[in-house]
């Protein structure tokens, strides 16, 4: 018997011959996969090799194996292939079969060739485990009869989008962002007080804190966050129990409620069957929904990257009021530079979940009477997109964010030299008269107090008074 | 004093002159706006005169009068002035003076000068009322100190975008998707009884309900007004009382809570004060993601419409299975012809909504430090994706949906006819020999029947008790 | 005889009754309007009234005078009925009968009842203008068998959408760019030598001259120009001639070419007929492809206008390179302040132009069989972008490109600060030496000379020597 | 010395000590990569391991050995150092040493660790060709100050974008799309003659050919090609010479031009050097402006693909005009079913490439002063698109095109009990009698000639003589 291995680097030279429904096909002597995968893996060499995200393959295992114990518990299916069915499917979440898996995305859009390649592998696997040779001989366990018994791909392939999306969402995702959150509301905390000029159409303004800046990227995360969790109950609602058309026909009475309750204990979320199998077929608005949450958060987190390498752009003819840490040397021409290579990570990342979003936003409109046929392609987008937030943000937070430190120097420069403050003397003097100062101290490159006092309108005493930054920035919540 | 009509369309020829901080502007003479609108409206001459949607200026309506009711509460602003600026927003809110309102959506992108265009108008419109003539004398009450009295075009915009973003949700957008989903509703029960065939990959495939089928764009509907109404929460969050750059700076203590309860009161909406300031004028998180519902609405109306308007192709040559009422004449060259035409209402909005989707989302990723300056374009891509939707399910919903019928003719046709039936052969002579039926029928142009007994594997009388189009379509829900 | 002015005003409420192939149908009394009109007008409630673009309106006036004119040439039609319906379609092209043309984009995808709303206001308005009064008589003209000779909505639609196109293309959008381009790089000539800092990353890089860094915005808008031409050859085929799917049924020989012909003749515009009208009727991918274009410029003006009003940040507290003019007073509450407005429009006008793209990319890859029917959204999309890069680039040319100046000031401050000269030591000292002396002088708030003498690596004549800004230029083209 | 499989499968725990500008770092003893590539490894874990595309590190190869013959023949590097330069970058234009690039997409966006990695494989090589041990001594080529001279990231990477996807369209966009167009062109002549139904609105319409029909698809397709070539030129253009912003700083005189000869020699393809660096640096609208067609060419393959796949639907209930070939079992439980799988890859690649365009898109538009930081996300989403359309395309084209075969007796079913053949009545009888005979036949289930003689409008003669669908499909092309 191969190791897995021997099975996941197998010489793809030597074949033996499967059987399905069209006739024979060469499959490679070792590999665990069968005729329709083989014929899927000749008939669609499109893109890189074995892209079907892994985390689908995964969600194939979970959901196997649930509709194995569901199927015998109602009886139509017998214990010892249950057990033969579980146990080949907890290889394939502890991710050990992944080699057996080489379709690709751009393959029938319901996915129906990686549902089979998952029977045909499970079956075969089986064969293996119970003493006999890949080729010879009847595997015990039947890829279709047995493995994909009350099953579809109709069905089985959006069932493993839902697992995997919430799954990616809720470990990897959301804990991204909570990190990200954390930090950056500790440093907001930490700034509270650090007071510094504000701009507004890039043009000075008047002042707030750095804490106060801060906080407006905490709350829009928490925003994000917020708005994510909502579109959870929506993905946990699962297709698995319709089968062809969603009619369940070819079910037994109560498996599709089974079925989700098996899903829900073996991943542990709160999975339950569809209100609505037609609709969990023919359209994918939950992944639309939930995606549209992290284009959201894609949207938040442009932003703030932005906005960091922007205070922190410099070190002496930009903005420059915030350190970040030097991680790597900037440039391979100009020494000493240190650019802000995390936050450019992040950007990047927001604008291919931005597109990405459209890809979903097409791809899920286009549902053909009983069956949406863009599955694969809306489940790797998705899960593309999930994945570079999650692991963006822990990126982004520990080479970054952790290390953001005010350029105190940089923010006082700034403060003493700024028109703006000139607002405070609007309530003493006037808009008008404000405006004449700010004017003709920009004109005459004066300081504000300077061309106030030069202009007559006020005095030193009441500009020391009147004008004070840490006046003007409102009580820090 | 000119009527509210003459007003609405000026000689725009006989000027008057006014005055700002930069200088002296020649203004229309019985215009109400003043030298800050006309600047702007030499200034942008982009696109459509006047395309600032007319939500944005009803909502400055609400919000100037809640501005004035909280300051004068808070003893910044006399009861006369409040009652003066309150009665002229009242003739806003209710659409008389939008004549007076001539910018554009493409002026500076925080929607400074349309923040001024009320204030203007407010104070000249009080001018008029109390008796005087345009351009002659001082008026009572003043543009910037009055009028716009704790408020920054900064704070004011934004509050406008989110009172008018949810008014035209709860007013026109969800009642329009309720109607349909609810003759949708009617129908799915109405025609839960009718067996036709089902289709994937656009193939026969198994039989349904076409109950069933429409109870899929219920399920889409429903889900997607429950996604629509999560974003509210994030909506009611109002910009008002962060003034310049969200510190609230000359605001009295309590003006931001207390200007939200009275635009909630005025408005009949949960409008509360933003958590934070500083995001709210930096970003736009909110109409994001309530434009993300929006969107995934537009995919579900996509695929509803458009599936639609495939079950009604025909009406011989094609699938032809339901009929849709006949509203106009399809062609002029065609005699006889009936288009789906509302449909392709629907789909064109859907697209247009998805479009729309990008520039949001474009918009609302580029704040630079404390201000987001791409609110206008924001605003009027919401709006318009939010009226056209409420609109299209109206228009849909009259001259569509409520006269869909079945054609019973083409159900019956289509079903006697489909191959796909043979599943339900599966459980009694097995998948290979239920296949080798379908392929003989198929090549021989003979019914199933037919080739069953033909190839000897059933005979007529397990054909009539086994092949039941009405028990493969499951528990109808 | 009503005017014009009255017609387009007509009182709505006084009714006359038309007769089409589906019954009557009243209509109010002076339009010129007929039954189909108004069947559109009542059924498609949708989104603002008359919102079908101006452009198309006046694109059906040339095709339908240039089809009168083929007719008449090929002898299907009289002389003095093509006469009459050239007079007409000379006030649409004129904008005189805009107020006859009442329908929405949202109407049917085909756009057939606005080609019938042309072919009925001809009709009746050469009936009136023979004398006669609204709803009395028979029209001489009549709207299908002489109006619409040899034509289809199927094919008059596209062929107004590519003239329409074309038109704006030529006339708005491509005079603005080029206005736009001439003064970059009139302005990029006269700042050739004024030396400055570089940025990469935001952070501060080796020097270049502003005339350079503007040059690149002027190659930005060259290639964006070139590729727009590129664009304008498929737009130039019209499927006129294609009536109802292409084939041509119903036309007399050489119908196509003819009609095309005038056109061309008439715009002034190298139009010819379609080399292939099936893919004419059922892709509009010359619509796509040409506001391809349009994006890829509208993501050199998202560039362009970014990138100026950051070089004009400040006045104080930000880079503070350039002087833009100074155009409306830019705060409600901040006295003095300046706002980069136009630079926003242009940024929103982009941000538009980015999400139609998406539009129209959804509706031309959704036409099904011999029809696209996402027409109408194409069309207004495409309109839109055109006119808003035309008009955005003539607005911010005129109020903000042209007054472009160099803040020399502020350039020679960063100049001297900058830490990036210390490249110019590589080729001397090695990249680990000039490394060594940028970060001591960050560390210690030195400059370049003092931190390369205090370490011993340069001597002070070899700085001066080494160390020259205006030799790190290149040799400027 | 290990062989390349060794070292692509290094065991990267054992380790040696590497150093830069900013330190130690711990490198896997046998890797070739040096010190700042294995600085990104570490803080760039984002999404899947070494996710940079091979394309650009295959450019690399290209533009690293024609910048050693640059320098050389501009006498700033020896002959023998070029000589082992080019050596090792033919080994990775081979791919001998993809493994040694482990960086992923989501790094700095000038990809300057890209650059930084190719340079020190290359250093690093060299050293062990020369019969040295990885870690030990100092190699005889410098990775900056020979590999990389002359040169900068800012200026290599945009010039491996340009290499790439101009190389990756001529070899795989191109053909695939050609051989696609080919296979179409010859069906379409070879079922010029199959007169069918047409179909407007999804609903019967005139006649046309099944030829005609895909002749569209065919237009379309040399439409694409055509747009798509007039992108190379302006894709021709490179970067290299630039250096870090634009201006050349560091690079001998003639090098600009001399390199781009060289990678245009190595390549065989006609790069030359960019007319404006400054534009190469910061804005990367060529690959904006290119990837605009691959994304008008998805639009016609959303069309074509989809409209194959409806007019096979069926193989009884549905549309059935044409046979695909069958490739593999349509489903794992109804037997026979046969479905359009090619066309459901290539409709999801459609998706994902308008998805892509907007990723591109933003990215494009977000260039800061001398320099666009989207690199590698652009190039990657371009590289992914190209490929996909390439390999789509001879998917479907093997697998799909070549077998498409019309089925005759669908064909001529609707044919003969279509509707639409009244319109040939409309000269004869007028359209308004015309529309009786077809909604009469509609309402009474009878054919057009049953319904035309019994309401006494045609004789049986007259209706031989004028309806004819042969006659009705224009002058074949």
């Amino acid at each position: 018997m191969p190791t897995l291995e021997e099975i996941n680097t197998a010489n793809l030279s030597a074949l033996r011959t499967e059987h399905d429904s069209m006739g024979n096909v060469q499959v490679p002597l070792n590999a665990y996969w069968g005729a329709q995968t083989e014929r899927s893996r000749n008939n669609f060499k499109i893109g890189p090799k074995a892209s079907m995200p892994e985390e689908i393959i995964e969600a194939f295992g979970y959901l196997k194996k649930a509709a194995a114990f569901a199927n015998k518990d109602l009886n139509v299916l017998p214990r010892d292939k249950r057990d033969l069915i579980a146990k080949v499917c907890d290889e394939i979440i502890d991710g050990r079969l992944y080699g057996e898996f080489p379709l690709v995305i751009w393959q029938t859009g319901s996915g129906t060739q990686s549902n089979m390649n998952a029977n045909e592998v499970i079956s075969n696997r089986i064969h293996v485990l119970q003493g006999n040779e890949m080729g010879k001989g009847t595997p015990y366990v039947h890829p279709n009869d047995d493995v994909n018994k009350s099953q579809s791909s109709n069905d089985t392939f959006p069932t493993a989008m839902h697992i995997a999306a919430y799954k990616i969402l809720v470990d990897v995702t959301i804990p991204g962002l909570e990190k990200l959150r954390d930090t950056l509301r500790v440093k907001s905390d930490d700034f509270m007080d650090v007071v510094k000029i504000g701009r507004t159409h890039l043009m000075d303004a008047t002042p707030l804190t750095l804490g106060q800046e801060i906080s407006g990227y905490v709350s829009q995360l928490d925003h994000g966050l917020s708005a994510l969790q909502h579109t959870l109950d929506h993905l946990s609602e699962l297709a698995l129990g319709g089968t062809a058309v969603g009619t369940g026909m070819n079910t037994p009475a109560g498996y599709d409620v089974l079925v989700a309750k098996y899903i829900a204990e073996f991943t542990g979320f709160p999975f339950r069957t569809a209100d609505n199998k037609f609709e969990a077929l023919s359209a994918h608005d939950a992944i639309v929904e939930s995606h549209g949450a992290l284009k959201q958060i894609a949207v938040s987190l442009m932003h703030i990257a932005n906005n960091i390498r922007m205070l922190a752009s410099g070190p002496r003819c930009s903005i420059g009021e915030i350190h970040l840490p030097e991680n790597e040397p900037g440039s391979s021409i100009m020494p000493g530079k240190v650019n802000p290579t995390q936050n450019e990570a992040v950007t990047m990342v927001a604008a291919q979940v931005m597109g990405n979003d459209v890809a979903i936003t097409i791809a899920g409109s286009n549902g053909q009477f009983q069956l949406n046929v863009f599955k694969p392609v809306m489940a790797a987008n998705f899960l593309q997109s999930a994945r570079l937030i999650g692991d963006a943000c822990c990126s982004f937070n520990e080479n970054c964010a952790m290390g953001i430190e005010p350029n105190y120097d940089g923010i006082k420069k700034h403060l003493e030299t700024s028109l703006m403050l000139v607002t405070a003397l609007n309530p003493h003097i006037g808009y008008d008269n404000a405006a004449k100062i700010a004017k003709a101290a920009l004109k005459n490159n004066q300081s504000l107090r300077e061309s106030a006092i030069s202009l007559g309108l006020v005095t030193n005493e009441q500009f020391n008074e009147w004008v004070r930054p840490e006046d003007m920035i409102g009580s820090i919540k």
